[in-house]
This record gives structure tokens, C-alpha cells and sequence, in this order.
């Protein structure tokens, strides 16, 4: 789908001169957004642009979105959400394992990690933005997280006091550690040991059969 | 020790008018620049107002310290150094917990929070001070929990075939995490938690005996 479509929602067949649903709307605005973040980046996303590709007017835009941030943040969720969905295939290595490596090549092989740089970064000096980010963002992504863990948990694949919450810092925390202080590399072995460490601890005994 | 001394080098008794040892200027700044930042963060922070009270002049503080970015960084390095030195009592999970609550002090307790997750934030997209970041603290942070973790390695004490640097991620990483994007608090809960999970694993098998 080119996010170059010009076709303004009045003219979309069958639809006549009524408003179309809000929802709706909504949808093809983080739409546009989340294509336009993972083909360029953050730099070139304007709301002139957005509401050019998504047939609306800017107004509607602002009204929903107070902030370029805020409207990032919400289609780049959106855009990612599918890619960086939980798998429950009941073992909880195997889907920590292929969801983190999901969520690594998001990072390493598209826009998706200098976007998230670059708006944690702008956060640490900017309040609003820092709030926005955790509200439609990180808060989110960590809700997620905690309830796939909490699942094995509740299994017993996790131990009973273990605090969820912990886990989310040590794994997706670990990654976003190397993408925004890059001294060590994200890498797919990286992915693997995060994984290993956790689960089977590291102390001089061997590995858990998990 | 007041950091607004205003002795001049130069009239320091006994010393006559002779340059005073590069080492020992360095270090007055070092110090000077630490003092400064642990009292009051970083945005107080000037090229003018370190080289009055450590007594140098500017172009000599531009010779050493191309930016206030790479000068903040070198008197917060040493400014914190025997603060987050790691001990070895031979015990690691001991000394990881130790080392690590007053890592989370400094970060929670002091303006070394603030003053980090600025620098890491402006470091997303000032290339300059990235590398400055990563040469003058993260780097040597690095180096000096990986020697401690070698040693436990070395000694059996953690097992022989795991990488040190991501362990690295998962203990420290996991609390700038959480210092980064504040969704959850830094707390003496949560670096037990960081160490134990680690250490000991977090499948439902009971805790290991390190």
C-alpha cells in the first residue's frame, strides 16, 4: 500500500457527503503515520504531510493529536503492534526468544530504533512529550510484556514470586540499554543470552530444563 | 570542601611562580566539576564558572575538555568513581547488591540521575557527545563491572560459558531502563529483584545456594 494515496475521504465511493466514522479516521491517520516512521524516520513527518496522506485536515489532526510526539508515538505503536505481538505456543522460552529477536530486527533493521532514540532522548528535557511517550507507549508495550509473563507465571514455568514487572526491565530493558548507549552491539546471540540468563540463572550450576 | 575557593594556582605558598603539574590541574578541575554537578545538576555548568573555581583558565580547560559535554562526563566519572567502586568481598551476589543500591542512590538521591539522563538523552542526536559519552563513562562503567564479574566467573561463581557484558545490561541496563522511561521506580526492591532473578533464574525451580 504507497502512503501516497491522494484520495480524500469525501470522494471514496459509496460513501456520499456524510462524515465517515471517527474510528475509522483514527485508523488510517496512525496508518499513514506508522508507514510514512518506518520507510523515513521521524524528520520528514509533518502534520501538513499526515493529513495530506491521510485525507484530513490538519484541525482533525490536532484536535486528536496535541503534538508531532504524541501523533509518532500512537502510529508507531500501532505500526509495530502486529510484528511485536506475544506468541503463546504454551513454552514460554521459545516465544520470549522469538518475540525479543522480533523486536531486535525492529530495531536494528528499520527506522524503528533511531525513532525510539530519538524520542526517548528528546523526552529526558521534554515533560510533555516524556508523558506521551509512557501513555502511549511504553506503558503499553510493558502491559503486554507483563501479561505473557504473567501467563507462564500463573503455569508455573515462572516462579510464583517472581515480580513480572523485573523481568520486562531485564529483557526488552537490556535491548533499548545497547540501543541507546551503543557500546555493546544488538545482536541475535545477545537476544539468546538475555533470554538464557534469565530463565536458567547464571551461578556456577548448569541450565533449568524449562 | 566549598566549591567557590578562589585561590588562585598561582599564589598557592611554596610554589612560586612555576606551572603547576598538568596532573594536578586536571585533577582540580576533575574535582571542581564534580562537586559542582552533584550540588546542582548541569545546566549551572560553564566553562567559565569551573575555571574560576578550579583556578585554571579557559583555554587551558578547551585544551583538555573540547566541550562542557566531555567535561561534565569526566567530573561526573570521577566524581562517582569510589562511590560505585565495586567491592569484592568474594561474595558476588553480595557485591553486586551493594554496588548496585548505591549505583541506584546516586541515580535516585543526587543530581546523578538527572545529569546522566540528560547527557544519554542530548546523546541520541549529538554524534560528539554520543562518543564522549561513551569514551569518557560508559565505556570505563563497563570495563569496571566486567573485571568484578570475570573474577566471579574466574572463580567458579558464575557459570564458565556466560558473556559478562550482557550481564552488564541486565543489572545496570535494566536500572537506566527504568531511570530512561520511569513507567516503574528505581527502588532497594527492584535491584534485589535484578540480582536475584539473575543470579538465580526465574523458572519455577526454587532459588540457587551461590
Amino acid at each position: 500500500m504507497t502512503h501516497e494515496a491522494k484520495t480524500p475521504a469525501a470522494v471514496r465511493e459509496g460513501r456520499g457527503r456524510g462524515r465517515r466514522p471517527a474510528d475509522e479516521v483514527r485508523a488510517d491517520v496512525l496508518r499513514a503515520v506508522g508507514d510514512l516512521l518506518l520507510a523515513e524516520g521521524i524528520a520528514e513527518l509533518t502534520f501538513e504531510r499526515v493529513a495530506r496522506v491521510a485525507g484530513v485536515s490538519k484541525t482533525t489532526l490536532y484536535k486528536w493529536w496535541p503534538s508531532k510526539g504524541a501523533l509518532a508515538l500512537d502510529g508507531y505503536f500501532h505500526a509495530v503492534e502486529q510484528t511485536l505481538a506475544f506468541p503463546d505456543t504454551g513454552d514460554i522460552r521459545a516465544d520470549l526468544l522469538s518475540q525479543l529477536r522480533a523486536f531486535a530486527r525492529v530495531l536494528t533493521e528499520t527506522p524503528g530504533g533511531r525513532i525510539l532514540a530519538e524520542l526517548i532522548g528528546q523526552s529526558q528535557t521534554d515533560q510533555e512529550l516524556a508523558a506521551a511517550y509512557r501513555a502511549l507507549y511504553s506503558s503499553q508495550r510493558r502491559r503486554l510484556a507483563g501479561e505473557r509473563l504473567e501467563r507462564a507465571r500463573e503455569a508455573g514455568q515462572l516462579r510464583a514470586d517472581v515480580d513480572v514487572q523485573v523481568l520486562v526491565d531485564q529483557l526488552w530493558g537490556a535491548v533499548y540499554h545497547r540501543l541507546l548507549i551503543p557500546d555493546e552491539p544488538v545482536t541475535d546471540d545477545f537476544v539468546t543470552a538475555l533470554v538464557g540468563n534469565l530463565l536458567d540463572g547464571v551461578t556456577g550450576r548448569g541450565p533449568a530444563t524449562c
